[in-house]
């Protein structure tokens, strides 16, 4: 038995029997990997919050979060993924379906992508299409349909790739956000998907879903940013906790994300008073930016920075996968139709620092929220991290190390592949850089 | 002395003494490939047509299509530049100004490009960029302003870079073409590089003017065409001498390199009646695609096939640098503003095959040139060639390749980076491959 290849654009065929024991042995890496990253999470610090519980359990790919949503499809639900944080998921949200992000952090399914494009493609691109081949993530083997949002050359080829195996809507962003034409387009393109989204589900999105649905996300986004907010001041959370919170809103339940976010900064507020840190309040404060981090396996740097000797914390990043989620709230004056749907064009749009935008003055909201990172958040490092194929967090680099340099913030450019392989030489490179940073501190 | 690189977004300070040294051997390589390519291509056939020789001439970069440019700027006029095939020169030609491709070739300028941005960025950007950081490209320096148009992730980092030193006008691309919104998008592009044209050069863009650029670029049109078409028998004219006229439309003056196209042709048809062939008519015909090909030092490829042993000859093409250029004309239907203007917006965005679009049926129009091409040419194999760094072209490999499988097609997969080095190990692949086309046609 093997899956039909010959009416596909791109996928190769694979004996069924192959599929079958690739995915159970990747599977079971995988879930080694998963338990090892929260294991050393936990032993990192004394003062591990406790809310963190619930995250490490909701983080789990093949746990109660895949269970919950077989069984919401069972009982009727539609499923729809999607790849880049562009997608409006409160229109997802307002037809009752189930939005989750798909794009992959596996490594070893990186191995499989490469049967169908070259090894030189983003290993975001070529996990996640490795992924797809055997059937390895539930979320995208839940999804009924799959949101592509044109932003780079790997996500425009990946979402036709996909389309192999499932409906995918591709949705083009214009690469210059600041014209009138370009917010009347992605418009035009938000109403296209929300009626895609409409015929999936046989669901009408009225205006009191909506409402109902951008209410939802502004709870998100408060309890999101006053998270990040609490990493302002001494370590009550390590980085890589924190990420852990932020990522896990890509597949949970929305409503339940924000109460346990809440409950966790309840908690960490309570640390701040009691001066509980949870690493030396003098470890190297650091800012990552660059290719998004995705769990589980692509969580070798934030783990290289907080279990490195000097051990560093994150306390802040500019990552699609990280801060950039869900800082920015959907704005909205009325509550007309027309009113929530300019709301949700301009936030999606307008707050993006993603390298996919130039301007005039080049990708200049992406250099402004670093400098504003760097001061409010008192960072006195940045690690600039690119996947090897990322070609525009690549060239950015150049502008940012200059912008850096100019305020005097040191910046380490480190570039790596979906591999286990160099994790070596990477802890070498990390801890010289903050061994750099703790002597800078100590002057 | 140096130049200022406080106020510049990216590029990096080099001293003025250094730039010029530079500046003064990399000329004089290039000037040395130019004559050497040109050798080649005289000594590659017996036949080889004497129209050619106009050809041969203005593709000197440093000679007289530089002086009369430079000369055409003393007496007022403005030259536009444009790093992709999308810039709609009819509004420059319609607004007194001179259109130049300004994409660069050379190998050399892509390793200084590596000072800016990372070597895996592609070398058709870090050429550019190199270019431009020693003032290598008289085409380039000439311009007044640049049309960068946001197809790939390198050209939208490319404009970002270019506009340290020049205005830049951004045009974003929606990347997928069959939907209305995008074409009324893209519309709205062109009205703005318009007006930006008539601000740079005084010049109001009149229906009349325009309807004459058109005319002009329509004309060119054909000729091109009939050139291509003359490609379809046995080979009247080489591949490469053909790339060569069709590259030297990106600089030439557009009413000269016509009516010199349309004596090519008459030659080229006189030919056919004598049967004189510029090779032997067994020669495996080849088509080539994937990313552009750019005069002078790009050479490689094209020279391979052709002095190869067997000889291959290049009888089509899926280029932007080549057959993608100018084989569609802008179809007008009525003359008004209204009809002119959409007639370019299509032409420019239906009629290209270029990776940066995808559809639910994927880059379809892509697959259906290269069929279509394979069929009415008489292709016997196909060389799909990409420069390292080239996500795009690289990710359709798999996709073209179950393609031409399917109607049994031979295609080779070539990747290959700026550089001088690897002709060797080139040489043999591609011999490689034209020997086992030559067995197949004796078979």
């Amino acid at each position: 038995m093997s899956n039909q290849s010959q009416d596909k654009k791109y996928m190769p065929e694979i004996p069924q029997k192959e599929i079958d024991e690739l995915r159970k042995s990747i599977k079971a890496t995988s879930q080694k990997v998963m338990a090892d990253n929260i294991a050393r999470m936990k032993k990192t610090s004394n003062n591990r919050p406790e809310a963190m519980q619930y995250f490490d359990e909701v983080a789990d790919f093949f746990g109660k979060r895949e269970k919950e949503i077989r069984a919401a499809k069972e009982a009727g639900k539609k499923v729809v993924g999607y790849m880049c944080l562009f997608a409006p998921t409160e229109l997802i949200l307002a037809a009752d379906a189930i939005p989750v992000r798909v794009n992959s952090g596996w490594y070893d399914t990186a191995k499989l992508g490469d049967r169908v494009v070259p090894v030189e493609v983003c290993p975001v691109i070529r996990s996640t299409i490795g992924a797809k081949m055997i059937g390895l993530s539930p979320y995208l083997e839940l999804s009924d349909s799959l949101i592509s949002v044109l932003t780079c050359d790997g996500q425009t080829k990946l979402g036709e790739i996909l389309s192999d195996y499932k409906p995918v809507w591709s949705m083009p962003l214009p690469r210059v956000k600041d014209s009138a034409q370009s917010l009347r387009f992605w418009r035009e393109e938000i109403m296209t998907v929300k009626k895609q989204i409409e015929a999936l589900t046989g669901n009408k999105i009225t205006a009191k879903k909506l409402r109902s649905a951008i209410e939802r996300t502004q709870k998100a986004t408060k309890a999101f940013r006053r998270l990040q907010d609490l990493r302002k001041g001494n370590p009550v959370i390590m980085g890589r906790d924190a990420m852990l919170v932020n990522q896990t809103y890509m597949w949970d339940d929305i409503t339940r994300w924000t109460e346990k976010t809440e409950a966790l900064c309840d908690e960490l507020e309570k640390k701040v008073t009691g001066k509980e840190w949870v690493c030396s309040p003098d470890a190297p404060r650091v800012m990552v930016t660059g290719t998004p981090m995705i769990w589980p396996d692509n969580w070798k740097l934030p783990t290289l920075i907080e279990e490195g000797t000097p051990q560093g914390v994150i306390v802040a990043d500019e990552l699609c996968s990280g801060e950039r989620l869900l800082y920015d709230p959907v704005g909205v004056d009325e509550w007309s139709m027309d009113d929530m749907f300019n709301a949700i064009s301009e936030r999606y749009l307008m707050a993006s620092t993603c390298p996919c935008f130039t301007s005039k003055d080049g990708n200049e909201d992406r250099i402004n929220w670093l400098l504003n990172k760097v001061k409010e958040w008192n960072i006195q490092g940045v690690i600039y991290y690119v996947i090897r194929g990322c070609m525009l967090y690549a060239m950015e680099y150049t502008r940012v190390k200059k912008v850096l340099d100019r305020i005097n913030m040191p910046v380490y450019y480190l570039d790596t592949d979906y591999t286990r392989e160099d994790v070596g030489q990477m802890k070498t490179r990390v801890e010289a850089f903050l061994e750099m940073l703790a002597a800078r501190i100590d002057l």
